[in-house]
Formats: structure tokens, sequence, C-alpha cells
């Protein structure tokens, strides 16, 4: 990506910064640096921070030994970078960079970091980027919207290949690996998780696989996802070890018919947490309202979780580009559960699904 | 790990609070939940908050669809479980809970969840665990120290077979693909870091292995670390592309002669500051001092940085049990650098490498 395109979204963030009544917003390491820049160091306990603020032009504090790695980012042009060297107080630095207001701090800026900056500065405020400029990233460009859509067919190609192998006596730390494995092999440069619950483990939302072996009779949820080509994947999808017993199918059925009714409500102008109510309706008059124990969804791109969430409260009016995940679920503790997850996004005329694997109930060996 | 022992570190950490002026210590997911519980979610815009306070038993605040899931974490007896369901408010949540004072928040605390916190509290003050309790899991018991000597010697391995591996005319990707995969077959769960330098590169102390083709005449510095059995690993070895010339070899011989200097200065009792100190003497001597451009080096442990820090300025006394990295360079922008890293644990009589990999100035082909 060109030094431009770095740079014009840095003017774009500075101006719904302006817009929402901040002085700026500070960027430490994670999605939005990346975003902002193109640097990508870990998030550690040297202070690294991007200012884009009313007062002056774009600058950049790293630590001295990551300066020649912060100048060589795709985005490096057109920033300050001012090194500071171990021992030094950085935020001593950043302070004397800021005038006085209200900013923006990348949600998942360290609280040391945070504590630091609200010591050193005298007439300064911070906000949360993620409620104070929500939708930073959430409209994503045609490229970002490729690179999604290249990572939910990795994660479909995932699923297909998983259940050509045996599940029934295998472990769920086994079928786990070989989720990590298979996304590897579909071109993620990264697995961020590989959930595999299965008999009663799969009424736990985020159980985490254990030594528990597969039987026959299990439903086994599957959610799995990682990065590739810089851009987050993540899709669930329940199967049933043998042939379901009816209730098994009839709970599948519902949160089928949830999940499609989410993604029917999905169009611009549309509100995120009616997005919700659509696939919480289906599941609540179906009887089952009280086992859907987590929200519809999550944005994501950059990160795996980001605004807007499709949850009641959440008022975002959707506009195309946006992208987010539906993935309804009902959980029986003790029993089985069941959560079919796609990644959607909003288009002129209503949402496309980034995942095609299928969602026909499926039965593994 | 059995649950009495996490609730003996939950005990100690509350007597160490309580030494230090504090209500109390507020955890989210990351190395201390882990180390105080065992429970080890993905840290997200979802709050998940151990609270370890004066006030009352500690508690557990999680997301309803994780409640199953921290309740089958090994060190969950003892603990009281409190969901919240995605759209309720767990910050009011959690000042329910608190009484006044000041509690120590861990360091990688989102400021998402610190701003929300401070907003939803009245007369609650924080502060950054880092700084408020900075030796909390700095001694490490007999398991931690043969879990670190397991990971530094799988790293110890993992470069044994590199440097049997040819280097002239791969790229710094290629090199450190195989990193990563060596790290994996000896034991590594995860692969955190895997930096290659070569020629002018290695002037970068923290370089994004790029696409640059290694040749003859470069020093190559290999930084690299993941996680083993929970704990981590970082280890760095510069080798050089055929026989190193005379300034190449005589830099060597600083390095290594600053990181021996610094070995020899640890022994119980010793300033943390007093080991940098020693490091930086021989460098300084040689006359590259203002090329020595970080720390010495940092404690880990469950992280790959924390406390204490082996810098000007920490007065962090030793005691048998802490691990730290040694790892003093020279960096020569536009031509070369040499770094040399060996992890330490402090022993009653002075220190132990936990590092054996060669330390001799070796030529890769």
């Amino acid at each position: 990506m060109s030094a431009d395109r770095y740079a014009g979204r840095r003017s774009r963030a500075l101006e719904a910064a302006e817009e929402a009544g901040l002085a700026g917003l500070l960027v430490t390491p994670g999605a939005d640096l990346v975003y902002l820049t193109g640097f990508a160091p870990l998030p550690l306990e040297r202070l690294t921070l991007l200012g884009i603020t009313s007062a002056r032009d774009p600058f950049l504090v790293v630590p001295a030994l990551e300066r020649p790695a912060a100048e060589a980012a795709p985005g490096a042009a057109g920033l300050e970078v001012i090194e500071w060297l171990d021992g030094a107080d950085p935020y001593e630095i950043v302070a004397g960079l800021l005038r006085s207001g209200r900013f923006a701090v990348t949600d998942q800026t360290w609280s040391s970091h945070l504590l630091a900056l609200e010591h050193a500065t005298a007439d300064c405020m911070f906000a949360a980027a993620g409620r104070a400029l929500p939708l930073l990233r959430a409209v994503k460009d045609r490229d970002e919207l490729e690179r999604l859509r290249a990572a939910g067919r990795a994660a479909d190609a995932a699923f297909a290949d998983i259940v050509g192998l045996p599940f029934a006596g295998r472990r769920e730390t086994d079928v786990a690996a070989d989720l990590d494995r298979l996304l590897r092999e579909h071109g993620h440069a990264r697995v961020d998780f590989t959930i595999v619950g299965s008999g009663p483990n799969a009424a736990s939302p985020h159980h985490d696989p254990g030594e528990r072996t597969i039987e026959a009779g299990d439903a086994v949820v599957m959610d799995f996802g990682g990065v590739r080509d810089g851009y987050c994947s993540d899709i669930t999808r329940t199967v049933f070890v043998g042939e379901p017993d009816e209730e098994q199918a009839r709970v599948y059925d519902i949160v089928r018919a949830a999940q499609q009714a989410a993604f029917e409500a999905v169009r611009p102008g549309a509100i995120a947490q009616e997005v919700d109510r659509a696939a919480r309706a289906v599941i609540s008059a179906a009887g089952y309202g009280d086992r859907f124990v987590h929200r519809t969804g999550h944005g994501i791109g950059l990160e795996v979780h980001e605004p807007p969430y499709i949850v009641e409260g959440d008022e975002t009016e959707l506009l195309p580009g946006m992208t987010f995940s539906d993935e309804p679920g009902i959980y029986l503790p003790g029993r089985f559960g069941v959560r079919i997850e796609d990644l959607l996004a909003v288009t002129p005329q209503g949402a496309e699904r980034l995942n095609e694997a299928s969602r026909e109930l499926t039965v593994v060996s």
C-alpha cells in the first residue's frame, strides 16, 4: 500500500476526530497503528505512540532501537519520528507535544501507558477510541474487502477439509490441531483461535479444546480463525457425529434460521442492534431465548473484534463496506450447543456473505 | 498445577498489595491472570476481570459465554464467578464490588476498560501493577525455573540447527521461517518473534525480516523466541557469513565481553541497574558507548518482557529465582550490528545461564 494512502487515512482520522470534538487521536501498536502507518511492532512496555492532532503534523514517538524499523514502515513518509532512549521518560516527550484537550486513545493501549500519560499531562483528557471514534476502520475499501474475502475462502476450505477427517475417537485437541494446520495450509500467517467443543462442551461458547474424546451422538462446535494477508477470518460450523437426534436437528434448524434472519436484516441504513433483534426473535419464538447467551456479532477487519457490534445498544447505522460476523447460537448446559457463523459485508443492496462453507446440517464420521 | 497453589499466589498478591498501601489488585486477561487463576482467555473488548481486594473474597467478573471456560480453569476454586450478558454494563458490576481506595491494575489492561472503570467508580484510584507491584511474578519457583530452562534448551537447539543451514543467497524471511519451524519442532506452542537482520539491517535492533538476500561478509543478528509449556524463550546470536573482517571480529569480542561482564555482576543483593552498568562500561571503554542504544535486559517468565528491567533507573534488588535477559549490542548504522543474548536466573551464588548455545564467534556458509 502506498504512503499516500496511509497519509490519506491519517487526514480522514483527524477530520473525524475534530468532528467528534476531539483535539486528536493517540495510537499505540496494534490494528489502529497498522491501519494508519503500516508499522506493526509488538505491543510492549516501551512506549510507541502515533499522535494525530490538530496542533501539529503527525508524529511518531518510538524507542530508539525501533527507529529504523519505524522509518522503514510503508506509511512512514510524512511522519515526524521522535526517538527516546531506554531510561528516558517517553511520557514527558508526548506531554510536550500535546496541547490541552480531549484525545481519543486506542482501545488496546496498555493501562500502564495511559496512566503514565495521565500523570505527565496537565490539561488533557482521554477517551477510548472505540467509543469516541468507533467507525475509524469500520468501512472497508475495495482492497480490504478483497482480503477479507480471501481470508473467508481460506477458512471455508479448512472447514471443507476437516469434515472429511474422522471425528469419533479423536480428542478435541486433535481436531483443533488439524484446524490450525489447515488454516496455515490455506494461507493463514497466524492462527488465533481453534475452538472445538464436543458433546456437553459444545454448550460452552468459548470452550478451550481439551482431552475429551469425541464420540457418536456429539454435536461439535468448531469456531476458528486467524490472519491471512493482514486481515482476519472467523467462522463457526456445528457438525454432528452420526445422525443427530430430533432435538439436535431442531435446534440446528432454529439457529440456521436465526442466522439467515440476521443476514436478511442487513442493508445500508439498518441499525446494528436491529440485526441482533432479527436473529434473537427467531430463537426466542422457538423458546430458546434464554439460551442465546451472547450478541449476534462483531465487526471484523484488521482485528477479530472491532466496531460495530451487532448487539442491543449499538445504534451504528450500517453503511456499505462494513463487515461483521453473524453468529447466533443456542447452548444447553450439560447437553450440547449449536452455533453457525459467517462474516458479512454490507453492500448497496443488502449483504454479501464472506463465507460460503455449507450451512446444511453436516454429519461426520 | 493445583488449585491450592493458585489460591496461595492470590493470598501472597493481596499481602503484597496491602504492604504497598493498595486496596487490592485488578487483573485482566494475560500473564497476571494466568499466574493467579490458570484462566487464559484472549484479551478482548468484553471485560474479564479478577479482583483481589481487602474488602471481600476474590471474584472473577466474566462474560456469560465464558463462564463455563472460567469455571473449568485450574485455579477457579475459591473464586466467586460473576457473569454479565452482552449489552449489560460490566463496569457498573465491578464498581459495585469495590470499596474506595487505590488499586493496582494489570499493565496490559486495555485503556477502554480502564477509562470505563474510572468513569464507573467514584472514590477509586488506579495504578499500573508494573509500578505499584513490580515483583508480583518476578521470583520464579522451582517449577517455573524448570520450564524456563526447557524453553531455553529448545531455543538453543533451534540455533544449533539453523547454523547448519545455508545463509548466503537466501532471504532474511527464509531464515526467519526456518527459525519459526525449528522452535515449533523443539516444542514451542507459539513463536512470538523471529528477528533476522543481515548486513546493514543488523544495525536495526528490532529489524523486521524482509526480502534482502543474505550475502558473504554479512553479520546476521537472529533474535527469536516464543512460548514452550507456558514460559518464554528469548535468545540472540550474531553469526557471520564467511570470515568476519577485523572490525566485525573486534565488535563481536567487545559485545561478548560486555555480555559476560553483566553475567558476572549478577548476584543476590545486586541492584538491577548495576548489571546494566557492568555491560555498558565494557562497551563504553571500547569507544562504542553511543552505539549501545538499548538497555541490557528485561525480566522474563510468563511474559517475554516483565519486571525487573536491567536498565539505569531500575533499583530492584536482585533475589534468587529472578530471571532476565542479558543482551548488550553495538549497532553501526548502514554497516552492521552485533547482539548476544542469554537468559539468566539469579542463584544463591550468582547467576545461571538458561541458554547454553555457543557464544563463540560462529561462521556460517
